[in-house]
């Protein structure tokens, strides 16, 4: 194999999380390591600005803010949802994919990296999948992110452990606050949380627990159909044991329907739109109304997966690492494999990383164990709590100044366009 | 004067903050420096507890956790919303007022610190008048806390600079969440905080401006009527500038009726029941239905004035302070006063404390001023700023375990009852 020199482009995708930043600065800093890489880039938007050719120069940048990355929240290139999508828009999606693969070659780009969820891996596996189809010689590889945990074949995915320390941390705080409030009369809280598919994000809230009775009482996962009248009862028996009972709500949270709570459509608004809001406020209506106990709600939202003050060190090095091992693997000749992480040990907690093809990824959602989940299903169980645990382990230290975090932005200097604008 | 020999009882009311253990712990440690004290002792939430006589021995707890309690959150003795209402319950009033000191001497109760609010430093007020009344010696000192800042006389009140360093930290993660995935479409997230009638919370996250045109772009105060037509183009406005806006909206947010925005009557749930959504969740469904903007809101709730994981330094050790303070000026033989935080300068920030007679404090609400809001409404000014800076300064140490904070819980050892029970 003769060794391929080119530029390097990375760009994120989806939803940001409190350490993708720490992927991509991984990347950067392992491909500085690398002779035949070239130019280091970086793709505005994911895709969507690498279609309209808005790159940026990476090493334009301060070494400082590229370390920084690593406590910064959000998606530093900025990140898109848009989708190469040859099923619904071939047309669209053909012409999309020439254009990028025109941007590459303009840009003599040899090394492709996308950090991502699901959709994200199966850009890259489409865009490495033309590379081979088109002769150009290109490696791609996925990096994996995202909060949900939902990646197949990765022990867990960076962006995880951030969200759960930080909505467990939330949690044992309100916790506190309600029981020191709570009377004889009862009093309970109900904390949305994010994942509308999967309930890993709400069933890491568990790591809350260290005595028994501690909060959160109850946990509605997305997984396990929500009876409201057994909901009630358990909600009813905690606050009758406790004299408060703390709910986390995954936003996805079905009936035996399958339909999603609290998008009820016969609760209307004053234009006579129905209203959507969410999961945990509609139950707060009915505990209130059916138990007659008092209630307050919570929906921590986007505030959850941009914590970075108080992301997990253990994720954001993980994060960190599979950036490097990305670099590596493209630097060694692999491509269309998407980076994982591989737990090898729990006690001690130890792991590495390993490769997946993404044909593997694409489009596989992993949702959470039936057999880790209690019997009732109302808490994930011992075996969840062994696998996450280890997860939230440590503090990212985050620069403040005037008492608030200190951010890294970059300074974003654009390379040449070198083609016309997109048709 | 001769010097008054007796026991301390401490206790606390009203919504919890983040750092209201913070001035118990310096009740305590500073009781602990004058042989006038014989036993300190905390009273369980607040006068409800104290009427039933449920009283701790603090001399039992260690004192490793005394000092612990400086970073945990809630209300380490427990809280109570229980008023001593001689307006519209006067017999109920005057038999629990007879009950509290039955308490007071069948403990030899002679210096009481109440920390609370503006309802607490009311009942306080009354202990203190009636101990005079009833000539009983009895030393009554308020120590202040509350979130929303809304006591008079002080320069501040303890709590409020936890709470809005967190909103703030908060408004800073989100928005470069937000920013990141913002196209051309524009994006607007509301994040619904506390403050019923007073805005200082909502206020305070300007606080995460640093520069112009970063987040919050408006800032919604329960003291600015607000006129939705006006929001809506400020809003446009900003996401055509910016292409999105963050909107902070204080909880109690008015319509120019005086009315609470989300509180419409005229939207009904599945039981025909009123929906009170909150005013977050009323504007953004008002912000999408009529710009046709993506929107997300977030719902802090009592996340944020628990959130001792991100409480400010400053804040905490005022709080300590005001609780030494009240111990100082009992001791000296003073009582019916409210510990206050006198700033003595602001370049650089310093500050001492004060004394108040309670009854200067006792039901007056201190709003922000209409000149520190800008002309327009929808943002506090520079004086604002000047004035809020220092409060965030710093960053509490909590210790953790596992990846999640260490909070202290009293072992609440029971001081034995000496009467019989409440009538």
């Amino acid at each position: 194999m003769s060794e391929l020199v080119g530029n390097l482009l990375v760009a994120q995708s989806g939803g940001p999380t409190a350490v993708i930043n720490a992927s991509i600065a991984g990347v950067i800093q392992e491909a500085g390591r690398h002779e035949c890489i070239e130019e280091i880039y970086g793709g505005l938007n994911g895709i969507l600005g690498m279609l309209n050719e808005e790159i940026i120069d990476i090493n334009e940048e301060k070494s400082r803010n590229i370390e920084g990355l690593k406590h910064t929240p959000a998606a530093a290139l900025g990140t898109c949802r848009y989708k190469l999508d040859f099923k619904k828009k071939p047309e669209r999606a053909a012409k999309d994919m020439d254009r990028l693969f025109e941007v590459f070659e303009a840009h003599n780009i040899r090394f492709f990296f996308y950090a991502g969820g699901n959709d994200s891996q199966d850009t890259a596996h489409k865009i490495h999948e033309q590379a081979v189809a088109r002769g150009y010689e290109m490696r791609v590889i996925g990096v994996p992110k995202t909060i949900d945990n939902d990646l197949p074949h990765t022990d867990h995915c960076p962006g995880y452990g951030s969200v759960i320390k930080y909505n467990s941390a939330t949690v044992m705080e309100v916790a506190a606050d309600v029981l020191s409030m709570a009377t004889d009369d009862g009093f309970c809280c109900l904390i949305e949380v994010m994942g509308r598919s999967a309930g890993w994000i709400a069933a890491g809230t568990a790591l809350a627990r260290r005595q028994p009775g501690d909060a959160p009482h109850l946990i509605l996962l997305p997984e396990i159909p929500l009876d409201e009248e057994v909901f009630l009862a358990k909600v009813k028996e905690a606050v009758a044991q406790h004299k408060y009972c703390i709910v986390v709500v995954g936003e996805g949270v079905k009936n035996a329907a399958g339909e999603e709570i609290g998008a009820d459509k016969s609760r209307v608004d004053a234009f006579g739109h129905p209203v959507l809001s969410g999961a945990a406020e509609y139950l707060s209506g009915l505990v209130q109304h059916r138990l007659n106990t008092k209630t307050r709600s919570i929906k921590l939202g986007y505030a959850q997966r941009a914590a970075a003050h108080y992301a997990s060190l253990t994720d954001s090095q993980e994060a960190a690492a599979t950036g490097e091992a990305a670099v590596r693997a493209a630097v060694s000749g692999q491509s269309g494999l998407m980076v994982k992480i591989v737990r090898t040990s729990t006690h001690p907690y130890k792991w590495t990383t390993g490769l997946q093809p993404l044909a593997d990824i694409a489009n596989v959602e992993h949702l959470l164990p039936r057999d880790w989940i209690s019997e009732d299903g109302f808490m994930p169980n011992e075996k969840f709590i062994e696998y996450a645990r280890p997860l939230i382990e440590g503090e990212v230290k985050v620069p403040t100044e005037g008492g608030l975090p200190k951010f890294v932005v970059l300074e974003k200097v654009r390379v040449e366009k070198k083609l016309p604008a997109r048709a």
